[in-house]
């Protein structure tokens, strides 16, 4: 039976799911945690709920991607390697060339290592594992599905920034967004459940999770996205400052007596967002136990709420209407409370929630309240499912 | 009669005009331009339209101050320098303090002073003309009208960045927002116009200069604005960036090998907005003029239109309605193709505009299409009769 592999690779994680075509079935999943450190995590997961973990000092790479391989084979998931006929790799940078997914040609892959610049963390490692999986299963089509490729087609009024022009055409400083993968796929999936054509549609669909972004689908194509140039723009996120006056980057480093630049620019990514306002945990469901209590908790989920608010209203705008919302991602799958503040302040643009359908975590449900006149619906993400579909279209697996 | 002096000093400049009382009419005005440089030039416009200008090197801020006031009683206009019952004074920067325009006192002055260093070119040098008409007018009432007192009531969801809560209350990190004087002003008149109460009215005012900011009024208070810690965000500007992701001043400081994070902060001040994308100028006129041919151009004015759009839905989502949008400054009053664009793209918000209507500049003139849901207006504004009034409201002359 043909099987596809889906792969998400991290600066220090490599996530993975091994799908059964055509079916579309999970196999198996798992991740492997804390790369090229000690106690190394392997994680993996069948279908069935069984669990197969372990503890090893400083698996590498390319051990995690031998890893995952022998041992579907020892669990007999595998019989033979060649049943995996393809393998779809999550890549953070296209840049501007890559329209679509692509089948791993040298010259791709090559593309791929040369974008590093704007995804330092991701490329360089995402084109490791390429490379890792092309020796490891010889026979099998590689993919690369890029995270930017949803909006390369956004209008050039929504993806420029207001600065000198030709640091667009020298440097590439451009809005690519974030997300995409996750965006197409609830965006299809939403008008899939409607029952009506995608390209028909104004979606706004709301990826909620510790990183979060907001993107406009205007009959069909993605016009515009709150992610900028790097993932730290936007609304409010777990660490990540979202939108903040730029001038407030000079300042603080005066005040805050730093002189590299990076160093400013990394706490707005990593000490700022919830976990910054709250001085408590950048994860909204810590918050959310103590808000009645904690004046500053309170504070941040509310800012939360506000960004999100200001960017669907926003898009409202940029669409000249709407048709669906849709929530997807950890806060949006789950975050009840915070689905219901957003549909209250939103009320003037007919998005309501009614509270008996919106208690419900994790599932695709519309939940707005009968006869409104938008669509609103939580839709969970399923990133790996669209990694593989694109591995059958490009690969022609089947 | 009475008479109150507005002044209002930049970092080169010194424009005023006299008032008299109870009347509000204006008697002269002038501008004090190249202060402290040669070929300083005297500017002064009577009632009726005569006009006295002088050039001459060197102009000092005391000797700008003076002149004002002798060439007023060698012109008639004055005949005794205590006729001038009152001096009011626009200061940038009035911190979270100064919630209302205050009657300088010796503590006053030294706040204001104090608040230097969030507006390095304005308070010193506003401050000093204070100082100077305080000796030149010692019985005249010395009245400070903040830029920034209309927001300091903003819900703090509103004012606060996603940044450390530290940073708010050590070096207040927070919105402050500007053109508070205009946008206050606009949005009474516009009620006044309209024939409602301010208090019940849902109001986005639009300032739309070469410095460009919006702010949303909701039931009398103003609760947002697209002008943040310093006037460099917020919608694309003649030469100033608006909101960029924060992370391009690390990226493009290193790509440009520039070392002074302020120097970066300078190019999206001064080399960026319409300017950086045109390429040609940071003035519409300019740009609508070549608009057909241009493509560059056209781009900086469609992006122009689109961020105001955009702040527009983010703040009808925030006041959950709106009844009036409100045009003034410069390009907002005068910008009859812009105002035209802006209103095509918000039709689902019942925001209209009628063509013949709107072909108007610079006059109070409700340009909306007959029985729209939301008032549209061209509201010119006044920021020195604003000024005036806060004199006798708060000096208690008549």
């Amino acid at each position: 039976m043909s099987k596809v592999l889906a792969i998400n690779a991290g600066s220090s994680t490599l996530k993975w799911k091994l799908f059964n075509l055509p079916e579309e079935t999970v196999v198996a999943e798992g991740m492997v945690d804390r790369l090229n450190l000690p106690a190394s995590v392997f994680k993996l997961k069948l279908a069935n709920g069984e669990k197969h973990d372990e503890t090893r000092d400083n698996i590498t790479n390319r051990q995690a991607a031998a890893m995952v391989l022998t041992r579907l084979k020892s669990l007999h998931i595998l019989e033979h390697l060649h049943e995996i006929v393809g393998v779809g790799h999550r890549v953070v940078a296209g840049g501007e060339d890559f329209k679509d997914s692509a089948v791993i040609t040298p010259d791709v892959l090559k593309k791929i290592q040369a974008l590093s610049s704007y995804a330092p963390l991701h490329n360089p490692v995402q084109a490791y594992y390429i490379k890792t999986f092309q020796t490891l299963l010889p026979d099998a089509v590689q993919v690369a599905v890029f995270d930017t490729s949803l909006y390369t087609d956004m209008p050039q009024v929504n993806y420029m920034y207001s600065i000198p022009y030709e640091y667009y055409e020298k440097f590439g400083a451009r809005k690519y967004g974030a997300h995409g993968t996750s965006h197409r796929y609830v965006a299809h999936r939403a008008a899939e459940i409607l029952g009506k054509p995608f390209e028909s549609l104004k979606i706004i669909t709301l990826h909620l999770g510790s990183g979060s972004s907001i993107t406009a689908f205007d009959h069909g194509h993605a016009i515009d996205t709150s992610m900028g140039f790097t993932p730290l723009a936007g609304v409010t996120m777990g660490t990540r400052s979202g939108d903040i006056d730029a001038s407030l980057v000079a300042y603080l480093m005066k005040k805050l007596k730093i002189t590299d630049v990076q160093d400013m620019i990394d706490i707005l990514n990593q000490k700022s967002g919830l976990l910054g306002i709250s001085e408590l945990s950048p994860d909204q469901r810590d918050l959310e136990k103590v808000e009645s209590t904690n004046p500053k908790a309170k504070l941040a989920l509310d800012i939360f709420v506000n960004r999100v608010i200001s960017y669907i209203g926003s898009y409202v705008a940029k669409l000249n209407g709407i048709d669906a919302l849709i929530f997807t991602a950890g806060s949006g799958e789950n975050g009840i409370e915070m689905r219901q503040k957003v549909a209250d302040q939103l009320a003037y643009f007919g998005i309501t929630v009614d509270p008996e359908k919106n208690n419900v975590r994790g599932k695709e449900t519309r939940i707005n309240q009968d006869n409104a006149p938008v669509d609103v619906l939580v839709v969970p993400t399923n990133e790996e499912l669209m990694i593989v579909r694109d591995v059958e279209r490009l690969g022609n697996v089947k």
